[in-house]
């Protein structure tokens, strides 16, 4: 009836406290306290159906697939025989779906600390796990990923770490340390790969946690690649770095061609973000990333941890 | 005294009706009306200074570098010989100022149609033009830029199109046309390019107006090169496309070497955004977009005009 | 988590195209199109429950206790044996609620056009109608409020409208014309008496609708006596005008000893807003209300009719 | 160009910190930090000009006349005599005003601190002010209140406290108190008035400050009448509390008459919110204000101060 509002429900998400991005609701799916966040599944205008944790959204169905793409399939590319894969977090279960295109897998163990999100998200957001948690090869946990990787004994091919922004508080700040990297490279199995989620690239906020996490990264590994990709209901440009040690591919050397052949050849054919071209234009940084790595000198402890905004 | 609202004055800029960008006001430095547009020039915390068009957001201190550099550095660096350049609208006078940095180039002719914009740049932005209005090489006209194209005759090797979007009433949306791009192919010298600022890019809206004008360019030129760069402003990620006839350089097929040495030769040091790997990554366009742009069949004409939202 | 930002879904109210009420949301409880109007059940921060139909905010849990006292007692009160009782509208089941107190009341029939709306506000108000609904005098009809009029013969001691907005293309403005007037006047009993909500009576806003209300009630009836409550979840003075013939009690006229004697009579005492003073404070409306009353000329009828902004 | 949103710049009051009123901004005049606090004066839509002092509204041009007259008119009428009046802030001058508009006044102190607000008001608000600022009657002192009437000797006929909320670390709180309250009975003449803006009298935060400002002021004065009249621009119901000693006037006790014939006397015509019936109005209270008031048990003292949100 009232043409000029075309809602009366918003989701405002609070950026930084002068940058607040506004989005029609069509419906309030969930909203709680799960034992370690505060979980929203609401379905916006712009973005469809959304996981909100903490206030900040994690997903959604307009650009799920770009992100999660950009996420996980570089690496799962570029390994040559990625057969068991771990994924930190990841509760919407489609980091697993990405990972599971590849036929050369043979186990997916996610480990997500909360089961009450990854309930969520499997009961009310279909379109992103696409029923990959009922894959016979995924091992589905729910304890901290740290303490998982410590004990497991079997190496990974491939480690890709989605969890929530280091929050002040929140369940994942020990996840972005030098400690927990090289935790990492001890599981990761020769010529395996790390890719972890690692915060905004945009001019105005790489210096937030991305520039530290790359340089944190850069103790660890011998190779670690930034890359990005556009996720418009994050309302910005988002990092990510993949890492391997000297033995491993490198990932960002990948050339276009190199990426349309082997992903023809594993019939992984059905990808809307990710290609070669992608490929290519994924991991050519802006000048000024590279220049505010390069600055950046903060290296993550867990003694000297850091929190997002 | 309030330290729960930072701010109490605010930009709302509604990205679609249920989409809308919010940030904190430090000042409005401008607000009027001009014989052609609404304009404002408003300072905000996340961006900085920031020309706003009818209510739509030009560019901003925070990121029109980038915005600039992309739209003006691949043509100008491709092309070996630039000395003649067009510049349509640009009113903040920065893109004239990144195609100045080239030392070939002799005559800038910047047509922007509405003096009073202009004006307001001249006098508020300094950060964007940084001089560049009184730099001996520009001639600055305030006329229809179809119209002095149409009486222009000493071609130009590189026209750069940087309009506002084609708002229904605008002043704008005929430079979007496959008339206007015949005259401008006409008014190329031997191997010279073309590029137009062409609208978002992202996966909610490139349908919108990117992908018909990269389809009703393709009608016009051999070469229609789609790349695209985040500009938070703007709150998405926007698309250029650069053209030139079959004398032309390649726009797209530029590699990384190749831009950084000519950027060399040419003594074009002090780039924020733009290089070769930067190129790279530009003109590597997400799978998603090439589709978009293959499925297209709109072409714009006079007769059918498009209209941005 | 996020202390800066307590919720992230809000509840946006246009009050007016450039005037917004935005309210942190505890629960979206319902929302809906039923075959009369776009229909919300929310719970927000400010204000707890509330229905909102079309946009617009009908009746909160914090503030529907002062409406529909301001509504109903003053007219219920100021009659000196209300046994039948008609009520257009007043989905929530509160203006009955507030009818019932009087313990000469026999019959309320309640026509709302609106089941859907009804039956929303029986499953989640509770707090709104306490029951009402079950008082065996109460009948509850959904059908057009003037074409139940025009079939009933038995006439009514009070009749209360109690109708949203006239909104154009919505359910409700032929119930502000001096035809439906004319009506109301045929179907009271002797001595009887009308009041209706009559929108609102601030100073920016005084003349939108209730002075031209105001002006048609005052052709039809003898007195037409105007009275204001705060109403903080719409945001502004809320006007009700209470109508009668020669015959009929003068409302505004009684004093509060006569007002505060009456429901002590009548055992009325679990009243929250309204009382003998309350009702000194309803009547005693500001000098700009009454000028802008008496400089109103408009008459709304069918062919003329007013709808609300 | 833009018929959906007809403005891009907003006001955004926080109320609460989840009630959040946003207006339509038509120029920001000034923003800027006094020696006190943080002043704007802005232009919107809805309100025309407002002054703004941390962050929160001070008055409008759309409603400040009947806040003024709300706050000025009842004492000046009910005083017999008053001869000299001061006014504990009033930066906008539309306090004066209201008092000058009384014949017999022959001196007005007025006392705001701040003497950067009153230049901003003199230069930006004349519809406020309307030369108040130039009557020969009128002293303006930039000083503690509370100082300058320690050391005033000639009493004061009527004393009006218009001084902005008590904000912790605001410049007013101390104005608050008892004892500031005892120290203004002491500089009242015989048959002397007080009147305080004491805060909000919604349903929702009578009990924020207004029941204790209430009950304080009830340990010091004969007489403490509570009043209220809305504001919009305030987004809410402001109550002033009128007090005297037994030797004073009851100012809630003035019939309607009584008013309109001393209005009449003395020649006060050209109010707008003002004369006996809006009297009555604003003094008949709603039952819950009057049962809040009852219930309350906090005094406000220096050494247990009392804050606004």
């Amino acid at each position: 009836m009232n043409g000029l509002s075309p809602r009366t429900i918003w989701y405002m998400e609070r950026i930084t406290p002068t940058l607040v991005q506004a989005s029609g609701v069509r419906q309030v799916i969930y909203e709680g306290d799960t034992p370690y966040q505060h979980a929203q599944v609401i379905e916006t205008d712009p973005f469809g159906k959304m996981l909100v944790l903490d206030d900040k959204t994690q997903s959604s169905e307009a650009d799920e697939w770009a992100y999660h793409e950009a996420l996980v399939q570089p690496v799962m590319t570029a390994h040559p025989n990625p057969r068991r894969v771990m994924v930190a977090g990841g509760g919407e279960g489609a980091t697993i779906r990405e990972a599971l295109r590849h036929g050369a897998v043979e186990e997916v163990v996610m480990v997500d600390l909360d089961a009450a999100v990854v309930d969520l998200c499997k009961a009310h957001l279909p379109n992103h796990h696409q029923g990959a948690f009922d894959d016979p090869r995924v091992t589905l946990l729910h304890e901290d990923a740290l303490a998982y990787l410590e004990k497991r004994e079997t190496p990974f091919d491939v480690i890709i770490i989605d969890v929530p922004d280091p929050l002040e508080g929140g369940p994942a700040y020990l996840l972005y340390t030098v400690e927990f990297y090289e935790l990492v490279r001890a599981r990761l199995a020769p010529g395996g790969l790390m890719v972890a989620q690692s915060g905004p690239t945009g001019p105005t906020n790489v210096d937030e946690v991305f520039t530290a996490i790359a340089r944190t990264m850069a103790k660890v590994f011998d190779h670690a690649s930034p890359s990005q990709v556009n996720v418009p209901s994050f309302g910005m440009m988002w990092g990510f770095i993949a890492c391997g040690g000297a033995d491993a591919p490198n990932v960002a050397a990948m050339t276009e061609a190199d990426v349309d052949a082997r992903l023809r050849e594993r019939g992984v054919s059905s990808l809307r973000f990710y290609d070669g071209e992608a490929h290519r234009g994924m991991f050519g940084m802006p000048k000024y990333v590279r220049e505010a790595v390069a600055a950046e000198t903060r290296v993550i402890t867990r003694g000297t941890p850091l929190y997002a905004i």
